[in-house]
């Protein structure tokens, strides 16, 4: 059994804090910068690598990175979860997503059943249902195919499955693989809904609402909004709608759906896109096939997670790094700059899960911490961020780590040729200027002109965004979270700080509110 | 003439520092803080307010704010700013975006003409465009009406209009003002004008090259992007494409355009929805009128903020706040929540906004500077959010400022009732619980389930966001961060940070490279 120990007892992060710091300026100059280039850096599945020569570490920190993780058990810790051991310690749960996409220890079972078995057979029925709604043998209530999917769903429902989509949808359509338009609904204002049922064919739509619990306000608010569209057109909802919720929802068994798919508790709303959640709409959307690709690409990258040496298993090294700098150099916030349109919401998806995962203030037990746990995180799609925020990462006064994603190749395979290069070669042009100007800065005799550097970044590079890729750079991204998350001694599975307003909130539409609360609701004339 | 001084060298700002803290639990419990939730709010333009009840404020540090306005002459600086001082001390301009929407002072003279008269003649020149177009007597070279407007332009050119847009796009289509459909092409990535340009029917659309040089690479890139488009489908793409752009820029007087339209050095592209970057998509898509609307509500904020009186103008309280919860009380980041879908995009553009404005580390004169300067700002629609990041924002161990917007009403009248309650009332609702929550937190005898509270919020409330509220909430935000930009003492109204980037970009693509910039230009095959 590990240990499980806050970060601030453990003698190797003592020694880190310890370790002289390294001045990006010095160790990227000259040739020997050049060559860190290539040294820095260290393979991740489906032929990626994450590149980490930016970063303000030299293989002294290195080292000091490799004894923390083995002094906080990190391999064996990741090792008990994926063998079942009770990680969420807040709900008492085993926590359970990497069986979505492989079996990378032991057999499982909970609920008399052994999960991965659960998890495939989901995936099947899933599968199977695709292929009827693409074939047609299952279509409207005039026997006419189905043409656009919408997702009903929110947070983990919605913003996973939803950045996916969008990451896949231009590969999938010079690819042949574009089987049906996918929507999708998530926020409580009415609008949302109203909005993107306006935009569809309703009586060739298909409803995905999905809710773990079945009890989502939001999700079980907007599932009424689609109801009554589908009925005020005159069509049978319960041929339009499917659920994908856990077994014991009250979704579960009702006669609203024309079939429920499930997920079950062992995985938290923000880690469910290789579950049913992202299964059932990246399916309908791309075909089943499409689907075992990004489940494929995900298990490779878990298998490198598996490895205790921080050189070989980028999660891990990533997650180190990520809080070296933000409980030694002292760094709050942390930017996402994908330079790759499809991944335009890529970090609104990452900011829930890193931020929902480990903005906590007591650990796995419930003791207060005396140190800084997850960062803020941010960010946009390159080169647009350059035109936007870039300025205050360049010349403000507050240091933001960067995290670069980049491909040689874009999905859709068109280009033009100015001054010279292509659209993808100013792209990639700008991403590997960025991480140099970033990190060296320059000198200017007008200091509003002069950039200090040291600005830390890493880069993930890719040859391009497609099913088997994207898998693997959610995958690093859900480990890299969680090793920080067992860095930091918190449990990186619960989300307990979403009660409170939820609460108070069932409180004003009760309208038993005093005080300020009453206040504010008679704001609103609530 | 005002006095540029530093922030730390103002008595004021000395005795900010040591006044006593205000407890949000404390001044927001029982009926005083009911009292006080009425009380802490000031008007806004077009029947909105400005609510800091949940500020960390009390009247002390409000007449130390005062004071700390008074010192640093901020609403003379605003006045010295619309009456055309230089300003912008680092490019030696002056910063005229005001007066594309009134003329809050004297006439201002530059270029030979009165710039309020300029920008009104682009105005009504855009807008008799818009009329021949939505009339169909300018016409494709078919002499069929045009359907669809795409804007061509990055950052400043893309992001606010861009956010303009998706917030009356269905306003506008409820209340009998959608004129055309609009779409943005933005990033280098080839990926996003390829996608853009397969998903509108080509033929019916008009392209607007948005670029104030009209030297912006990714958007002279894309505009060969469009044009190649135009030509392989047999088109004439003189007849598809307008500019906007400066006098002076080599888009001016091109053969390539049906027609140029003007704007200024004097007003940064940020800060360029209410000029023509922002008039030729809104008025194409919308109406001339529907954007006049749009520039009055803009107009009459603009009016508020020339009051010296800091309980009279709210982007003056907004930005003293602001600046008090970053220099006392040490807050790095802020969040921008809108409890709205409509302004789903709208903190993307206050994003760059602020950071591209005030992410500065030297003053107005080019001395580096001893204090913190601009926030990093992030954000998304609530109650979105809520189910993502909000888990840091209440119990993570950073406390991050908030900007909440609301409104009464939502803006396509649609609605359900759910267990007794409507989607808009349950947003509300979840807007005010938040904030109440946030502020007053809650103790558990259990930790993890323990909220501190303590986490400063301001809402801005509303009707509606229709075009005249849009106005003014965009002017609001524009003039807080200027004011905040007083405050510190840097120029808000440059962007050398952006440069080095572009100048390193360059070399890689001229294969002028060595040591690190070669070897990452290599992973690329650059």
């Amino acid at each position: 059994m590990a240990n499980w120990k806050n970060l601030d007892t453990l003698k190797s992060f003592e020694e880190l804090k310890n370790a002289k710091k390294v001045s990006l300026k010095n160790v990227l100059a000259g040739e020997e910068g050049a060559l860190r280039v290539g040294k820095y850096c260290i393979p991740m599945a489906e032929g990626m690598a994450y590149n980490f020569a930016a970063k303000a570490v030299d293989d002294e920190i290195l080292s000091g990175l490799q004894k923390l993780a083995d002094e906080q058990e990190l391999a064996q810790k990741f090792q008990e979860l994926y063998n079942g051991a009770i990680i969420n310690t807040g709900e008492k749960r085993m926590v359970l997503h990497h069986l979505t996409r492989g079996q990378l220890g032991e057999d499982v079972f909970a609920d008399g059943v052994n999960k991965r078995e659960f998890y495939l057979n989901e995936v099947k029925k899933i599968a199977d249902f695709a292929n009827k709604v693409h074939s047609g043998e299952i279509a409207n209530g005039n026997g006419e195919k189905f043409t656009t999917v919408v997702q009903v769903g929110i947070g983990g429902s919605d913003l996973g499955p939803r950045a996916m989509y969008l990451a896949l949808e231009n590969w999938a359509k010079v690819n042949g693989k574009f089987k049906m338009e996918a929507k999708f609904i998530s926020n409580v204002d009415p609008d949302d809904a109203s909005a993107v049922l306006a935009s569809v064919d309703v009586a060739h739509s298909l409803f995905i609402i999905v809710s773990k619990s079945g009890t989502t306000l939001e999700t079980l608010t907007n599932q009424s909004f689609v109801m009554d569209a589908l009925e005020k057109a005159g069509l049978d909802s319960a041929k339009h709608l499917i659920a994908v919720t856990s077994e014991t929802s009250p979704l579960a068994k009702s006669d609203a759906f024309l079939q429920a798919f499930f997920m079950d508790d062992y995985i938290g709303g923000r880690y469910s896109s290789t579950s049913g959640v992202g299964g059932a709409v990246l399916s309908l959307a791309f075909g089943p096939d499409v689907f075992a690709e990004f489940l494929k690409g995900a298990a490779e990258e878990d298998t490198l997670s598996k490895d205790a040496d921080i050189l070989k298993n980028p999660a891990l090294l990533d997650a180190l790094i990520g809080v070296y700098e933000r409980n030694v150099l002292g760094f709050e916030s942390t930017a996402i700059l994908p330079y790759s349109q499809a991944l335009n919401r890529f970090p609104a998806h990452l900011q829930q899960l890193d931020m929902e995962s480990n903005g906590k203030s007591v650990n796995r037990f419930g003791e207060k911490l005396a140190y800084q746990t997850g960062p803020v995180i941010f960010g946009e799609p390159g080169t647009n961020g350059q035109h936007s925020f870039y300025q205050l990462l360049h010349q403000g006064t507050t240091i933001v780590p960067l995290q670069f994603i980049g491909f040689k190749n874009n999905q859709r395979g068109q280009d033009v040729v100015i001054k010279g290069s292509t659209s993808q070669e100013k792209l990639n042009a700008n991403v590997a200027a960025q991480i140099v100007a970033f990190a060296t800065g320059k000198d200017h005799e007008n200091p509003n002109k002069s950039f200090d550097g040291e600005r830390p970044s890493s880069i993930i590079i890719g040859e391009s965004v497609n099913p088997a890729t994207l898998g693997a750079l959610l995958a690093h991204f859900e480990n890299k979270v969680m090793f920080q998350g067992f860095l930091w001694n918190v449990n990186s599975f619960d989300q307990e700080g979403v009660q409170l307003g939820k609460v108070l909130a069932t409180r004003v539409l009760a309208h038993e509110t005093d005080g300020a609360l009453k206040a504010y609701s008679a704001i609103f004339g609530l």
